[in-house]
């Protein structure tokens, strides 16, 4: 199976997967999590998808993005019951044929009552072949690993367990550096100056976000970059022109 | 250009653009409120993604997502600073121009005291031809449809406002009728008669959501579907598996 090459800032997509998130019933919180977990480590996530419980909508999704991206998480349906189809929905897309992994299988029987490991569990141990175990400290269920696509539960308290296991394995990049300026200002009124000033901080992203809260509105303006001298420059610009606009600000991060 | 075909239940897919979103900066609560939003009008939303503002990966989420879905949906990117390009992104995927609207021109000019009108303000005026103005209560500012694409802002409070504009622009399908009953049961216990149940029941989707609190764990049943009848028969049947089990359970909803 083919590789994406990779590039030199390590890049990401997730996968969410799950009628529950689509209908409305269930807020997802693992893109999130998922997120702020690989800015840490320096990973650009560039991309998410959210897909239902659907066999040819998953694998597809898969298709599409893992020749795109270094590495490709998802979260979902990889439990015991019929709606959990991810495992096999995956295996379609690389093609490769599902069975038995004898070291899950041993650690779920050890897990379970006598009569009480049923068939509907046993279904957790199939993993396609060729892959790798992704632990979590939660249950013994696993996730896996294969080629750069990483398989995860839903359930967020152990998706965020298995992220542990996974994190060794991830290659890291050089951290973004971001400052935050909070501004009492429309940003219709320094929109222009924001335009000028992003035209010469080219290795500086500038992002600006509005807000609208009982107590007023306001801008919050975030320089964000791998250069951390370059970062700093774009904001201290960035608070010189709100000063010259007349506009009160502070930096709540940076 | 060309329409989907209209399906016997409307569907619909969301693009949340933003580098908020991706960087971890930003937890999106759009696609949760469409969700619901959508499920109130009996329109099914099948697929969602998130991407960064970039015009190029923008452009082509919406060329691939327009002719899947009767309708797609956008949050952010058309306010006034640098970092806003869906509207031209958007214009790029229907190749149709951009132009100065002048009914959007006079309103956002009748909001700004003199001087204050600037020409990143007169920028949100900028209309792909041929579109519709969506309005909000909340800014001045306009989201836009074209065709069945609707370009709406990412700030919740406003993104919420303009759906009440679009409403009633769409479409209804039948409602989705949920049961959704609680039991104190590893999901794994039950799910090989989950699976039976299932394929009595065709005409409902049966879920099962696992949850691990503090005070124990135990696993969500939501009946789901558009016949009330046939989702009350699946509820029961599902009762009544869990009595068979000895297992207790309790109705959340339905």
């Amino acid at each position: 199976m083919s590789e994406p090459e990779q590039s030199a800032v390590p890049t990401a997509a997730m996968l969410v997967i799950g009628d529950e998130i689509l209908s409305g019933r269930t807020q997802d919180s693992n893109f999130a999590y998922l997120a702020k977990f690989l800015a840490a480590l320096g990973i650009d996530l560039r991309e998410g998808r959210i897909v239902a419980d659907d066999e040819v909508g998953i694998a597809a999704a898969i298709t599409a993005l893992r020749p795109r991206y270094d590495y490709v998480f998802t979260s979902g349906g990889i439990g015991p019951t019929h709606d959990d189809i991810t495992t096999d929905a995956v295996a379609k897309a690389f093609s490769t044929p599902v069975s038995v992994h004898p070291e899950a299988f041993a650690q779920l029987a050890g897990r379970y009552a006598p009569g009480e490991f049923t068939p509907a569990r046993q279904r957790m141990a199939r993993i396609p072949e060729g892959a790798l175990l992704i632990r979590n400290s939660v249950s013994v269920a696993p996730g896996f690993q294969l080629a750069n696509v990483f398989v995860m539960a839903g359930v967020p308290m152990i998706f965020r367990a298995m992220l542990e296991d996974v994190a060794p394995r991830l290659r890291r990049g050089s951290l973004v550096r971001a400052v935050t300026i909070r501004a009492s200002v429309g940003e219709g009124r320094i929109a222009d100056a924001l335009r000028a000033l992003q035209g010469n901080h080219k290795d500086v992203v500038i992002g600006s976000y509005p807000y609208f809260r009982e107590d007023g509105y306001g801008v919050q303006l975030v320089a964000r970059g791998r250069n951390l001298a370059a970062v700093e420059a774009a904001a201290m610009a960035i608070e010189l022109m709100l000063v010259e606009a007349g506009v009160a600000s502070e930096r709540l991060s940076g």
